[in-house]
This record gives C-alpha cells, structure tokens and sequence, in this order.
C-alpha cells in the first residue's frame, strides 16, 4: 500500500459518481502514479477507474502496471475498447501482454485490428524470452538515405505521436538493411537542404535479434545510448531496445543475482514473479534443490568427521556422538536462512514487501520452513535410520531439530532485513553475514533441547 | 586486455611515426573503444595517442576512462591543453577529475580558464559523494516561459553542441526557479508561435540537491526518464541527472550490493575501487570486520556446545574433543570463501577480470587468505590459550588450522566463479551456495590432519 492516503477518499468519490471529480483527479497525475493507486484498489475499483481514462492515458497506464493487473483490466475490457488500446500501447509492451493473455481473448482482440499491426504483434510475441527480439519494439522511427534533412523533420513531427523514440533515426537502404543512425540533435543542426547520407553516422552499434538480453543492456549502458538497434544475419533492421527497458532487464538481473547468491533459483529469465505473487509451494521448488545439495554436502562433512574422530583417542560411540551431526544441521539452517533473506531483500528492493507487511511476511516465511523442514527432516530421519543405522529416537532427534531449526532459520532471515529496514539500515549491507552467526549459536540450542526431551 | 589484437598494430604504427593512420584510426571508433584501447597501452603509448586526437574527441574519450587513467593524462597534459580538455568536458566528469587531481594542479589548470566555468567545477566538486549533486551535470538546457517554441528551437540549435541533453529543456522563472519542462519532441510538434509556457508540462518529478544517488537512479527509472532535474530547497533549478548516469550508479550499487552479501564492506559510497586498484592490505581491512565478528560468533557456538555436551552422557573431556571447535573453523573457511566469491564475481562483472588473469587472481586471493588465516590464527590460539586453558599443541592446532583453512577457502573461492565462467555457466548462479560446502567438508580434512600432526 504505498497510497494508503488517497485510496479512501477516491472511494468517496466513485460511490457518489463523481466521475468527473476522479477523472480530473487522474488526469493530473503521472501515470506511473495512476498505476500504483490502481495497483493498490480493489479490482472493481481499478477497473471503474480505468474505463473513465482517455485512450493515450490507459496506454501510458499500462506501461507500469505489473502483469497480472495488466491481464485482469484486458479480460474485463469491451473487445473494441482493448483492441484501441493495444493499437496505442508500444509495441513491446503489447507483445508482452499478448503472451499472457489467453489464446481466444487475444484472437478477439486482434480480430478488431488492421493485419499490420497483427502481423507486428504476433512476430514480437514470438520471440524467445530472454533475448534482445523479445525486449524490442517496432515503433522506431526510420528514415531513407536520400531524403534531405527538412524532409526528414517534416516526417518525424507527423510520426512523433506514435513512435517510442524520434531522437534517434534509423537510416535503412532499399531491402531494410541498417545502414546508419541520426539525432534529432543533428538534423536540427544540419543544413536543411543537406542529405540524410551526408550527416548520418555510420558507426552503429547493434544488438542481434537473438543475442542475451542483459548483453544488449550493458551495451546501451556501456555506449550511453538512447537507444540500440536489433537486427538479424542480414543486418535487417527488426526493431530498437530503449534505455528506459535496459534499466529494467538490469534491475531484474541485479535481484536474480541477490536470489542466486542465497542460493534461490529464479524463474525462467525474463519471467517477473513479484514476492506475493508465487505461491509458497513455488518457493519450495526454487530452494529445495540447493537445500538436498547442501544437505548431502553436510552428510559427506558428517561422514568426514565420523571416519576422523576415532584418531581423538576416544571410543568413537556415534550413538551419544551428537557433534558428528552439527554441521549438516547448522548447516541447513545456515542455507535456509540466506535464502529467506535474499527473498526478502529482494523484495524489498523491488518494493514488493512494505514496512506494514511485517505480520505477513512472516507467516509466509514461516509456512515456508516449515514445509522445508518437514521434507529435509524426513530425508534426515531415514538417512539416520537406514545408512547410519542409528535408533529410532535418535533419528527423530535429527529429523525434528532439522524441522525446528529451518523454521527458526526462516524467521531469524526474515526478521534481519526487516528489523535492518526499520532501523534505516540498508539490509542488504547486514544481512547476510549476521544471518549465519545467529542461526548457528541459536540452531545448536534447538538440537540440544530436543536432545535432552528425546534422548534423556 | 580486451583488444590483445589491436595493440601490435598500434605500436608498429607507433614506432615508425605513422601519426596520419593513427589519426584516422582511432577517428573511426566509437570513443568507449578507444577508451578501451588506450587502458590496455603503455602510459607512454596511450599519452602518444591521446595527443593525436582532436580537442573534441579528445573530451568524448576521457568520459570512458577509469578514474585513475583520466588523472595520469591530465598530469602529463600541457596546462592549456588541459584547460580545454577541461572546457569541452561533460559538468559533471570534470568536477569528479578534479576531485581525484592534485589541488596544485587543479589550481594551475583553472588559472587558465574563464570564471564562469572555474566557479561551476568548484561549486560541482563541492557536493558531499553519493548525493544527487555529485553526480548531477550543469550542461543543461534552459529556457524562459515568455519565447515561442521558434524562438526556443533557435536556441537550442545554438546551444546544442555544449549541453549534455537538449530532449528535454528545463523551464525557469527570472529567479531561476524551475516551473515546467518541455521535450524536443513537443517543441517540434508545437505550433511555431506558441508560448514555451503554454507547450510546457508541469508535473515534475525532481530530485533534491542532497538526496541519495540511489533514490535518484531509482526514479529515473520508474518514471523513464531521459533525464531528472535537481533543486535545492527553493526549487531553483541546480543541474540534471542525465539516465546514463543512472544506469552507471545502479550498476555500481549492485555490485556493491553483491560484495555486502559476501561480508566485504565496500568504500565509501561512490568511491570506485577497482580490482586490480586496490591493494592486498585494503582488501584486508574491507574483510576482517565481519570475519571478526561472525569469528566470535563461532567462539560462542562453540561456548554452547561444550556448555551442552555434557549431556549426551559422555565425560566431557575439552582437552580431546575436537568437535567443538568445528562450527568456528568451517564458519570462518565459509566466510572467508564467500567473501572472495563476492569480490571476483564483482570483479568478472564489472569486466575488470579476464579470463587470462587466473593466475593473478589466484595469488591475489592467496595472499589475501594468508594475511586474514595469520590475524584470525593468531587470535585462536590465544583464545585457546588464555580463556579455554588449552595446552601448546591444542592452541597451535586450532591457530594452523584457521590459517590453512582461510588459505585454502580463498583459492577455492576464487576458483569456482572463474571455473564457471570458464565453463560458459553465470558465476553468480552457482558459486555462492556451492562454496560452502566445499569449504566445509575440505576444511575438516584440513583440521584432521594437522591434529594427527600434532596431538599424536
């Protein structure tokens, strides 16, 4: 709830008809703003809201809502009124909903559209998730080599409404091959009588159409561009990646690299799963497998130990010897609370989790280890009970102390970014590191108690 | 050395005198590429070429070299050649070279030019680092609400060549309060005669003087941005913070934010310490902080496990139970590892790493791990000594062992992400969670074994 204020009195506003009231209200806002009180509504609300904007304003809109509130307004949406709207939207945004939308929804839809526009749309849909096609727009501005510059500005004012960018121009031969750019700055400053040919520049920087879209990002990042060309083999202009869609591949990367370092796995790349959005079974799936890594990992540590401690000089006694074990546990809860704090934290940065989401959060995190631990704890009971050949309640005492501390692990990973938040320290500065020491020292309590209870 | 091929060509060139090709050389590429090239030449030969280049292209470049190049060329400049380089500038790059030249120099260079723009480097290099208005430039384009988009056209066009953007124009009052904007775009798209006043939006979205670069960055993106305007209290307009700024300071705040989840405290915020740059000692220092701490947080989990192992029913015999002491030992090997992980994966990130530097890599980290596993040795075996009561050859077990495990977790941390990239696999994805436990269970072998050296 980032609008907490406004979303009461616009309430006010839509039970007593005031529509002109809201619409002025909306028209005056910037429609990242609009997006984000939409975002916060109820989905009648939203869509009520939605419906009284101008045409170019829901295109705009849309742009920052996030996926699922962009499905939900189109399936509610008159057919006519999506199709207007999918024909002001930019290009690659359009091709973005198209893909997740419904097959005989977007049929519909297209269905009202000229077959440009189409073709466009279902050739941008097409192209494989994560590369440059799949990021490009189409609504670029072109321009011929042997048009003069006066020419040329004449064009760009009557194509500007539509097009993503005009500050750069994209200069293609006869068969669309690329063959140069041009700034608005430099046809503003050019003779007007002077070719297209004669001022263009023919250094190009270019992205190709199946090449990583974080490579394209960090081109345009490395060469401060507006924007970079996507072409194919044949240097066939295809379309433009824009410095504002780099940012966001980048900021995307920079949070999957957060979730990898805690040893989450992350969706298919370019796929966005906001934290609230992916069910806590979905969780499970993306840490288990680093988890039952780790946790063979810690079995090898144990047997390690196991083959080792008889040089102690000691009767190796592994029935009472519960240090063999320690590892493999603090171990677990160790992994299970970096991953619950790299979730966090990336939430938080993405500002998917507010200060208000405390209590949630928490119950979340808490669901999670508890399925975790419930799965790893079995895995240690049996792996206790058949390999090592223990009792039965010392398997227990590994089972169930493998169960409390993932719950603990995941509450103490939680809390720490949260708490750090609050404190106005950066969480992702504290985290990490504070995360293990706690989890250990407090871990190792959870398995002697459970000890004392099992085995004494 | 990202362009090994290039380099023999040049220096042939070089040597026989070939001024002409090499001028038209490097007059063919893109400045960021020869900002490349001139980093992986010779001081003398990258001085050579740097005088060779037009004034122009000469500022284009400068933009694209390290903080540490721009200053050795500025020292081995002619003052009045500097002076210009000074003038034709970006704002907001030459007050950070300033910043980073000898104040001497600085005085000597600005003797040689106007007031104006002497009193503009000194305000620009004033602000505190990390702020908005260290990173803001004052290259912008200004206009009055009074002139007609003809009128703001023409001096645009005249103004064009020294301002960072002209897409958008910042609009003020005669107290240089900022009241509107208004893009290119509409400017060509508006009636001649129309009033800048008329043309102009006012919903703008500023940033403050002194807020964080970060929170900065971040609003370029939100609302897409080409550009953020800055104020101080009073709205007057201050300088811009153009979008390829932003995408340098989030791309910077990540790989800190990856070096924060590894334990390595980062330099202060906005101070660019590259890998090669910094010194063994510094990184040192950046990593005993937590090392320390999550080293006494070892030492009280090892306090709770001798405090507790008394009732698994065994005689608690500390002087042989070596068990204990396995939670500190494999927590500062994991440590340690996952620092190093942090720091190359920054370093392969931020493409300061090739792959051909393995072998400095890894006598770097060597080093490294040495210098931490003598400090974090040391202090075992004196824990040992004075506060546990161990004897001489306990102590020196626990010391050695700190010491080789430190060692060897840096090679292996160092090893793993170069490893992964080497095996075309992100580093980021798997090294972090992997680390751990090759350092747990290596780091027991290596714990045994210098106990059966020494105790039997």
């Amino acid at each position: 709830m980032r609008n907490p204020l406004l979303v009461p009195d616009l309430r006010e506003l839509m039970r007593d008809g005031e529509t002109d009231a809201l619409r002025d209200f909306f028209g005056d806002l910037h429609p990242a703003t609009v997006a984000e009180v939409l975002e916060d509504m109820e989905p009648e609300e939203a869509d009520t809201v939605f419906a009284l904007l101008e045409p170019r304003a829901r295109a705009e809109v849309m742009s920052y809502l996030d996926g699922e509130t962009q499905v939900r307004i189109v399936e509610a949406m008159p057919t006519p009124d999506a199709a207007e709207l999918f024909h002001l939207m930019s290009h690659d945004e359009r091709a973005d909903l198209v893909n997740r939308l419904d097959d005989d929804r977007v049929d519909e839809i297209l269905r009202h559209m000229r077959q440009a526009e189409r073709e466009d749309i279902r050739r941008l849909a097409s192209y494989e998730q994560g590369t440059a096609g799949a990021v490009m727009t189409t609504d670029y501005a072109e321009l011929p080599p042997g048009i003069t510059a006066r020419e040329a500005l004449d064009r760009l004012r009557h194509e500007a409404p539509d097009k993503e960018t005009i500050y750069t121009s994209y200069v293609t031969d006869s068969n669309r091959r690329l063959v140069g750019f041009v700034t608005l700055k430099k046809l503003i400053l050019a003779r007007p009588s002077a070719r297209i040919e004669e001022v263009m520049q023919r250094d190009l920087i270019v992205a190709r159409v199946d090449e990583d879209q974080e490579n394209v990002a960090r081109q345009i990042g490395k060469y401060d561009l507006i924007a970079i060309p996507v072409v194919d083999a044949a240097d066939t202009l295809l379309g433009i990646v824009t410095h504002d869609d780099a940012m966001d591949i980048l900021r995307e990367e920079q949070t999957e690299d957060i979730l990898a370092f805690g040893g989450v796995v992350a969706g298919v790349e370019g796929e966005d799963t906001p934290y609230w959005q992916s069910r806590i079974t979905v969780a499970v799936q993306r840490r288990i497998g680093w988890l039952l890594l780790l946790f063979f990992g810690g079995a090898i540590t144990s047997f390690v130990m196991n083959r080792f401690s008889g040089i102690t000089g000691r009767v190796n006694d592994p029935r009472v010897n519960l240090e063999v074990f320690i590892p493999l546990l603090i171990g677990t809860g160790g992994n299970a609370g970096s991953q619950t704090v790299s979730t966090i934290i990336r939430g938080l940065a993405l500002g998917e989790i507010y200060r208000s989401d405390v209590i949630r959060v928490l119950i979340r995190e808490w669901m999670t280890g508890l399925l975790l631990g419930a799965l790893l704890g079995i895995l240690g009971f049996f792996y206790m009970w058949l390999i090592v050949g223990k009792s039965h309640a010392f398997s227990a005492v590994i089972g169930l102390s493998i169960l409390g501390i993932c719950m603990w692990a995941n509450t103490v990973g939680a809390m720490v970014p949260l708490l750090a938040r609050r404190l106005g320290i950066d969480p992702a500065l504290v985290s990490a590191p504070l995360i293990s020491t706690l989890v250990d020292a407090t871990g190792l309590i959870i398995y002697y108690t459970v000890a004392i209870f099992l085995l004494t």
